[in-house]
């Protein structure tokens, strides 16, 4: 059962094995990397997207790198080494996790620098796992919080896609569904389709349907009647950011989805990382909305739908004040309601 | 200013012309047509839609079928003008409109009996012009109730395509827009893009710039951010069927519509001709609901979007229960609230 939650990174004997995100949900193809520059390559081209698997993609990336990397001494080895660090980087410039996780392998280079190269090495391939097992400890963690909240024989929506393939395994607000899946729980999701890029569709569908979940794909302006109908029990989805406050950055539609969960006293669920989570941003009109190209809703999939000139609002995200939020759920545990207080303490 | 508003079924000289709306929104390109063939053909690939709109045009084929009949008595001139209503009914035989017109056509034929066929004939052409601008009168008379709701400088959100092109002139939600515009106001419209089928996106949006109305296209997703901006201050849509108790149904996606107004303390106002109010229906579940082609959401943009095999849930409509309507706009006059006895009073 537990083979049935893909992992769409992982590193053995000296192979990158990335899922190719960009042909899913056509076709399932894993492509198996042996040099830098592919596993640059596949960054670059969104083959592995989703910031955590970025940074996992990047870490072993970098393995592939210095495969050849003189082992004489440190001072040999490093600029070798270091090269290969800013080559990486230039594959995804905006991606933080990208940096993040480079900047993890190189320290963990430094700090090794009085043992041997072969040793060092062999310490960066640790390290590159740990980064991989981290993320999926995370996912899963988060997980095991968020089953509490749910019961055998539910229906559960989600919007967008805050699942196993962007993340080391599991996902964030998928994680319960796969544990649930693991239990042999009998759960019912129905997948927003999520306009205009159709995560729903394309990725959450497409994994879930991996595992064996039953799953529904619906269009994004469906959740009320499914709702009506009384087929869903719970809400969960992802976040980009929380505020302080512990309003929510998240896909555009999420906060839409809280209201008619509201309407329906249907509980709404964020399941949020501590790398989510950012005290310094006070509440949710502090998060910035990142607005994108009118063309993602005008010419969505290859055909031309709507009028030549039109005016388009496009936000990428949106806010979901707190008040709507039954419950945030991190790797620490499961805040409810004062989130204002119980947010710092996270961090203490 | 009374020509922005266009319109897409019109009849002059023997020339039936027919807006192509399979070409909308890339192309605006009118038919003129001059044989019944050709209507019956327009009528039949979809180049007309909406259901005034195709009874009209049916009326206006037929005269395009009976300028040869014989003149010479009415009991040669009917069998061949009967012969052309057949012929014509078969264009789209689940269109109740078509039906109607014809049969409209008919009883004024047989009515006209005793006058000489060439007068029978004027008689029909008029008929025909009387169903036309008996439905401009239903829709403008709407538009001028709806628009005592409205005022200068709102912002007003709509759903699908409750349009001009789909009627005589001017649509029903759409009615009060048009007529804002006439009077030079300054409204803002948000078209909800209205997935599955795109109806927003290709027909709204697209008519409304015709008209020079300001018109920003969102997908559904999105209705709910752009009312928490404070962007919305009226919400106005179209219907399918109202039930006696006031229950409306409409285009699938009203009904999440209808729960964010409320949640922001928006009116939702449903535009409703008294031909769509149905007393015979107690209420909004008894109304049933179709259920359509998983490949809408799937295939929807001519490229597949979701995974082989996916299951779908794909209902063409939803029902917004009465407690969520501010106001029902018929061309009778405003109801407000007490559907129950207010709608049958609009019967007697």
């Amino acid at each position: 059962m537990t083979n049935s939650v893909l992992q769409s990174v992982s590193y053995a004997n000296g192979v990158l094995k990335i899922l190719d995100q960009t042909k899913i949900p056509n076709v399932t193809e894993f492509l198996e990397i042996t040099k830098i520059e592919d596993a640059w390559d596949a960054i670059k081209q969104l083959k592995v997207r989703g910031a955590p698997a970025i940074g996992i993609a990047a870490a072993y990336g970098l393995l592939l790198g210095i495969k050849e990397a003189p082992e004489t001494s440190f001072e040999e080895f490093y600029p070798f080494f270091k090269y290969q660090v800013d080559y990486l980087a230039t594959s995804r410039p905006t991606a933080v996790n990208l940096f993040w996780a480079l900047k993890r392998m190189d320290d963990r280079a430094k700090k090794e620098k009085e043992v041997q190269v072969s040793k060092i090495k062999e310490a960066l391939e640790n390290e590159a796992h740990l980064i991989r097992s981290e993320d999926e400890e995370v996912c899963r963690t988060i997980g095991e919080h968020a089953l509490k909240l749910l019961k055998d024989g539910m229906g559960i929506l989600t919007h967008c896609n805050a699942g196993g393939i962007a993340t080391a395994r599991y996902g964030t607000a998928l994680a319960p569904l796969y544990l649930a899946k693991e239990q042999g729980w009998d759960i019912k999701v129905f997948a927003d389709e999520t306009r205009p890029l159709l995560q729903g569709a394309r990725l959450t569908a497409w994994e879930l349907m991996q595992a064996g979940i039953d799953v529904t794909l619906i269009t994004d302006n469906m959740a009320a009647m499914v709702m009506q109908k009384g087929w869903v029990q719970a809400v969960i989805v992802g976040c980009d950011r929380v505020a302080a406050n512990g309003d929510v950055a998240n896909k555009i539609g999420t906060y839409g989805v809280a209201l008619l969960a509201k309407a329906h006293n249907i509980p709404f669920y964020v399941a949020a990382p501590m790398s989510t989570i950012d005290l310094e941003t006070k509440t949710g009109t502090d998060i910035p909305i990142e607005e994108r190209d009118a063309a993602e809703i005008t010419d969505g999939f290859g055909k031309r739908t709507a009028p030549e000139g039109v005016k388009v609002f496009n936000p990428a995200f949106d806010v979901t004040p707190h008040e709507y939020i039954t419950a945030i759920i991190t790797e620490k545990g499961i805040l409810s309601g004062k989130y204002q207080e119980e947010l710092p303490k996270l961090f203490q």
